[in-house]
């Protein structure tokens, strides 16, 4: 098979970052890219001189590319997706996959009758830190994971059109589902809007998952500090996995809880340890070239992706009963 | 006047604290303390040889002291300040007040009846690091208040009587009336036992304030981390205040959201800007110091401590609805 | 002036840096790049379409390029730059400028003789970080200097053909120059071999200012943290400039002496206070974009950039006085 | 044998650290406390109601006690030991030993020929994290020792009498004796006045041990930072000891050099690794208490303790070279 023709739609923020990707993998093509800002299309052509350059979907879609990777406001995903499929194309869409389970459920329908790949970009799930914290939950080396929570908070790029649940929880909630493997049977989120009367800049979001396991989100674009962390909580062994951490992304603590039977009265029927620390050297990939790479293989092996389809579903279902729950004050809704 | 005669009752994990700060402050007479274990008793003898030692409350209660200091477990504390106060005694109880919201009513009311101090050791308000985020707030300096949240996790003693609400949250709450000088009007609180089938050992707790002001508490003794932060998000300025910071507890960052009223037609209608970090000396006092001497300044000079009875019974207010969240899993409650 | 045509010379560890900014610079176009090494060369052809490729020097300086800017190993710079300023080129040079006094001198002699601008890349001279704390310095801020000191370590390259004084300590320097405006009397150096017999790996070296202010510069590429950090101490103030710090490069901090001329006889004649700590906003520039303009900016405007030939001279001088020192045991060398 | 009578001579900065100790050793009975400051021994007074108080040395000596602790000021070490000896008590003194090498060698000898217990208080031999350290040396975990620095600066106690040559460094000379198990042939040492004119508020040492092993220590009392950490790089491994590490205070770094034999003319002739980090669990021990247990073990079973007179004597030796070195400018003076 020859090279898979990639058309980029959008190269705005994170248009860019899939470019330069797509650019640099071998078995593909960066055969065109579309923005409807002139001043956008302008900077591409500065980088890419070989790809060409389109003001509309349309024209890109007419054009002899295999694939499109759709890098455009959230709320066009669902609009997009869907005619590109319909065109024919194998498409790779940001996060979220769509804006509603319905919206998420047709791209998947239609993706599979037109035998076309569908994938989302859930970078995390590509990304070695978070793949080394699964294999070790898969290990069983943390033993009976109690629960887990996520923190993802900046002064950043605020949104007007989607609120932090649907900008920022996306990646949160993909790498809880990833760790867990299973999906919440309960969700609950609270939210405020400060900056704007529309949207959420800050939600906190709690998800509860058969067993009793809980995953609790924390989604600012408000706030002094930059964190993007993970605390994993099990019986055996806790981990903390930040992306921003200096010295080792991913750290495992031999701390965890003793069942002392021969307690008899004690104030602590249980015993808490901790003990040695340690920092797993990671494999140095950019998860986003992994995340890609998977597109193009997927294509042309004709298999689903890591982050196919049905994994934006999953996520996509989790944002619908938080966005629910956010908009009752916190009232849990089961999925 | 005399010095204040003081009784501890509890020499357990806190009561040891309390005692070496009664007995450093030269208004205060460390006259008697009690236990119901000998071995504590022993330990307490062995370091303040002029003090009387009681296996009982009421041999305590009945010897010359004028107030009593109580640091027991939490169940017991209503039933021992009630005690303390119709034995006549100035009451210092540490937090919380009582486990219910009619048990901490009858103490304020009795404490008022009988003329007597009542005291809850709330101790982060006496906290110059958390008195200085206050006085930051009242100079306006930040701007309107956002939005704030705490993090108070620990590998740390397990409770079997308590939950972590009950337990880690009361310093949070405080902390968050103190700072915002309101009551909120809705709480909403989540958790998950794990390692006891009785008490949630991590809560995740939302407080909603008049104007939309909101707190977050996350609470934990089941954690890798230890961390005791509290985060203040304002229009102007924002606040880090951390407990546990090497280099300074408290981070004034400049930064902030302006309007950006020029912008027509832009993705981003507001423009988030950074600044300066500011970390600004604090004076170097221990906290638990200051609210000794406010018991006794209280005692000495019929005036009532920065936490008397009704900030106590305040945050008892907020835990009592937390609580009533917590068993429906989430679901708001209005104070 | 149409733009200055740019020929790079070596496209190995931090070529492709030059590169990349030379390109990014409207007034500069980046007209030809050389290496022997034909993967470099096919790796660069890759990136910049525009450019032409030359395998020799010679080539290189046959073509119609108005500069060069050089980053070869150091021991090749003296004869690159010397051969391209008597082809009547600009000439910007990587750190250090050459191996000895006795060449850098001729390098500035030649350079000032044909009219050339001679540049050498004393990078962190355009660093806002360290500008910010020269200002800090000039405004008399921290009072008196009374020393400072850097360390930079990594596990990091290692080289073959130069020790880590002549690899990494020009960098901290030039720094020390910049900052204190004055060249060192005296310098010493001790340092070890461990990977190699013939160059040394760690070096501490000290550098001696008149008036008694003293430099210390701690180089290694044998440690296992990564840290770029220099501190300033002043009697008013101290300041560290820690590169790679995650939130603020520059700490100022406001601790410092006071002579406390009331003390009589007791054990401290110095009172020392700590205050503020303050961690300025500072822009958000590349330095070594800043420095590859400084060079387009000199050529077009025939005036001496910021880190010219003298610059680069001097640092030399340091050097070449430090390697006597490290070949003798440490013992001071004047200079 | 009954418990061993202790008279703690000078109750200023650190004597009350070791009456703590010593007060709560079962073996050892806190007899008797003298300083001829009628402030601090009121001070001491109040914490030790069994003890006895004297004014003058001679009056301590003449009770009946069976060895004295000195914590007093560097320069009277030697004659306060050598008085103690003479009334034949058991001796532990304060770091350093004594002023100069004749002065120790005459209180080892002098120890010896009486048979009483000699011991300096090089409290770090007896720190958990810096046994481990030496542990994983003596077990070769870390394969050859290739080099060690430390740095212990603070804004700290300026001393008039001594300086931080004397002050502060032979903690460090002795933990780097302690690790290496040698003596260095070679010492340097170079450092500036600045407060005081008569003695160096900071210094960088540097001492050369057999084998080419080098370990550089920087001392100050004039830092912005509070830093008090070593560094040991090894061939196969690499370690930190920070003794204010938040979480561990050991870091071990499985980074270390491959020759790499099969590079035929590349540019590196060595590979870097860099791998996991461990952070070990150390047991929870105040170092002082091990050190006081260690005297008193001494003195119980006629043994030597660790940091016996010889041990004291090999650390002013380095000191007595090092400051012959700093008094010529940074000139190697052999051992």
């Amino acid at each position: 098979m020859n090279q898979v023709r990639i058309g980029l739609i959008g190269f705005g923020y994170w248009g860019p970052n899939l470019a330069r990707n797509f650019h640099a993998i071998p078995d593909c093509d960066l055969s065109a890219i579309c923005d409807t800002n002139p001043e956008r299309l302008q900077k591409a052509r500065g980088l890419y001189r070989a790809t060409r350059y389109f003001a509309t979907v349309e024209e890109l879609l007419a054009s002899d590319i295999d694939a499109v990777a759709i890098a455009t406001p959230a709320r066009t995903h669902y609009t997009l997706a869907r005619t590109a499929l319909l065109a024919d194309k194998h498409v790779f869409v940001e996060k979220p996959l769509a804006m509603s389970v319905t919206e998420a459920q047709e791209l998947v329908g239609l993706a599979e009758r037109l035998g076309k790949v569908l994938m989302v970009g859930h970078v995390f799930e590509y990304n070695p830190a978070v793949r080394h914290v699964k294999k070790l939950l898969q290990e069983g080396a943390i033993g009976d994971v109690y629960y887990l929570y996520s923190t993802r908070v900046n002064l950043g790029r605020v949104q007007s059109d989607i609120n932090a649940l649907w900008s920022i929880a996306p990646h949160d909630i993909s790498i809880a589902l990833f760790l867990l493997e299973q999906m919440p049977e309960q969700v609950s989120a609270r939210g405020a809007r400060y900056l704007n009367g529309s949207v959420e800049d800050v939600v906190f979001l709690t998800l509860h998952f058969p067993g009793g396991v809980l995953a609790h989100v924390h989604a600012s674009w408000l706030d002094p500090s930059k964190v993007r962390r993970t605390t994993v909580v099990g019986s055996k062994k806790m981990i903390i996995y930040d992306e921003l951490a200096a010295e080792g992304k991913v750290k495992v603590y031999d701390k965890g809880v003793i069942r002392a039977t021969d307690a008899q009265y004690g104030e602590y029927q249980y015993r808490l340890h901790s003990g040695d620390i340690t920092i797993p050297k990671l494999p140095l990939l950019e998860p986003l070239r992994v995340e890609c790479e998977d597109f193009i293989h997927a294509i042309r092996h004709g298999v689903a992706p890591a982050t196919d389809g049905h994994n934006g579903l999953r996520v996509v279902r989790v944002l619908e009963a938080a966005q629910q729950s956010l908009e009752q004050e916190g009232r849990p809704v089961w999925l």
